[in-house]
């Protein structure tokens, strides 16, 4: 779904983000670009599921200064994932094991790596390195 | 429809916008991309009705450097517009009602605001907030 | 003070914005930039005062991928600004009036704006909108 | 002279340059940034003689939703300019010659190419490289 | 085909940019995004034919963050082309010759300009000048 | 060091950029920036010693279409930094040690991973992974 907005103040945007992904978005995004007369303007652009398309797009036009939203149907190729826990230093991360038809991917969470640097006090980078270390240790299958 | 432009100089770009638009484009914007051998470029989206297509591939293709256009199609979700007049210390002012669903929109024209501060020598600011004020004193109905 | 980040996932940097912001900075914003090798990146921008440039400078070394910070001072234009409150249909909005050498500018705050429409379920538009009509009934001294 | 818009559509932008540059200013220009709260932005640049400063400080606080202004200064070194006149088949196009230290450019007028392009019925891109081939013709001297 | 990319950084991406290109994709392109969270992001975008549709998205799979790659079909309208040589100062120019429906443009190579601005020790503007000054001599038919 | 780039195409600035590093640039970027007439530009930043700002600026002016290039003194803080070498399973990785007033970040060198992923056949992200498992070994010394 998509909407171009030249006549919409970024504080608003910010707003409606945050209201779209609690209605169900999967994904929110702004892009800046150039329209005519010399505006800059910004692309809503808004990944949901076929059902939710509707109610997010009245959710658009009542919340943001367009008058048209537009929308079309992508395919897409996901890989599977769970997660898996991983000891470091400052505490436990979850690590997301992703697979795909013979790749493996394990990331350590943020959200988890974030929160863990806000209450030991040490730099968001260390505790994120540390959770790489640690994921290196956990056997293939995760 | 769009095309990405690594070999064209932005001064042509803005003439080409100007063309599409008095062609009949609906909307014409750049979003600014990065592509291959460290070029920054242009990518040139233009939306208009399945109708004007071919004539609007061939002005882009005459008048910028790109040997080719891709295109798709997309649904879209349209409020229903119509206009009315407030009248704000400064002059009338045009304004846009877009109802669809329940949701009722009102939002002052730009051009219109912009022509009254430049006559009246005011801030675009103050006229734009004149004729949000006088709009809210219109009836539902608009 | 500016930093260019071409090794820091975005991920990060929205952790950093935010301490940054809690440090005591007044304003940190990010602008796409295009480096070397093809790779797209990241400037990060923080304007604070310059009593709190060297915290916020080790904060910025001790979090983010860079291994360096540059910086210079700007001299600044600032409006004068005090709040009033405005009364619309859905609450008291607060309201800022900022002045300068015979310029009058009012705002309507839009966390003010955006948590009554949150408790009232209407649009932040509306709500804004509203705050726009009722401060234009506030007389020029505020 | 640098100020960050957060609470300003586009629209508002659009004209704003116009204004600046009416009034002297040698260049406007927009980035997109990214402010806190998730707000897409624009930063609003402008180049200027010191001593239009102030006039332009007082514009931009007047027109658009920016509270401050800031401003630094910068040492600037230019290529002299001056102007020939090239014959192609679809007209006379003035080109700029500029020099500095043994570098000699010169490049055709966009105003010139795109106005006989319009008379002439023909792509600018058609125009513009006439002119590049018949400043070739040019003597060195210009 | 498209993926979002909030947790990669950019020295990676200009890394997965060159085997993209190596594995047959026709174009790849970034675009700066702004995702939740206050996190610039980057769209990797890669267009292809449709049979190497599969490789390329384990490719990405494979060699990025992201866990989804996200596609559709595009029509395309493409300009037939060959190559002519021009005779320039510096050397011979490889020019393309891209015809449409009574549409022809000709376009130095930049490749081969920049090679020779290299060897001849010039810039690369004046060999490129002289190549379309060059190329208004061939004749129409290229 | 920068200069505003409207009548450049992206081709050129490729070609510019490599000139530039080659000639002794600390660093350079490109910012997509939106200027008058509804043209897309861009802004070139080269960061330099103050020895070489001379010389760089003779190459944009004959390099590019600018015709004036501005300037600015930065300050900066830099870490000091030194190299270690880690051991991954897939072959040594140099990690940059960069210190400064008790902060110490290690990060493997990309161009290290990037060589070693493609003499190993295997993703980047995994010799990356691998580095900074492996640097969470060595000792806090470096
Ligand atoms: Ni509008
Ligand atoms: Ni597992
Ligand atoms: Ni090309
Ligand atoms: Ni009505
Ligand atoms: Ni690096
Ligand atoms: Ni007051
Ligand atoms: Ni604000
Ligand atoms: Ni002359
Ligand atoms: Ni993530
Ligand atoms: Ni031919
Ligand atoms: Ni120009
Ligand atoms: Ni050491």
């Amino acid at each position: 779904m998509e909407a171009n907005l030249d006549d919409q103040a970024g504080e608003g945007l910010g707003y409606v983000m945050t209201q779209l992904l609690a209605a169900g978005a999967y994904d929110v995004y702004f892009t800046s670009i150039q329209m005519k007369k010399n505006r800059p303007a910004i692309k809503l652009s808004v990944l949901s599921a076929p059902s939710d398309r509707l109610a997010l797009t009245k959710l658009i036009l009542a919340e943001t200064s367009t008058i048209g939203v537009r929308y079309q149907t992508w395919h897409r190729t996901i890989m599977r994932r769970h997660f898996v826990t991983a000891t470091t230093p400052y505490g436990p991360v979850k690590i997301k094991v992703a697979t795909y038809d013979g790749i493996i991917k394990k990331t350590p969470e943020y959200a988890d790596c974030a929160s863990l640097a806000r209450i030991q006090q040490v730099p968001l980078m260390m505790v994120y390195q540390a959770a790489l270390a640690a994921l290196e240790q956990l056997d293939e299958e995760g």
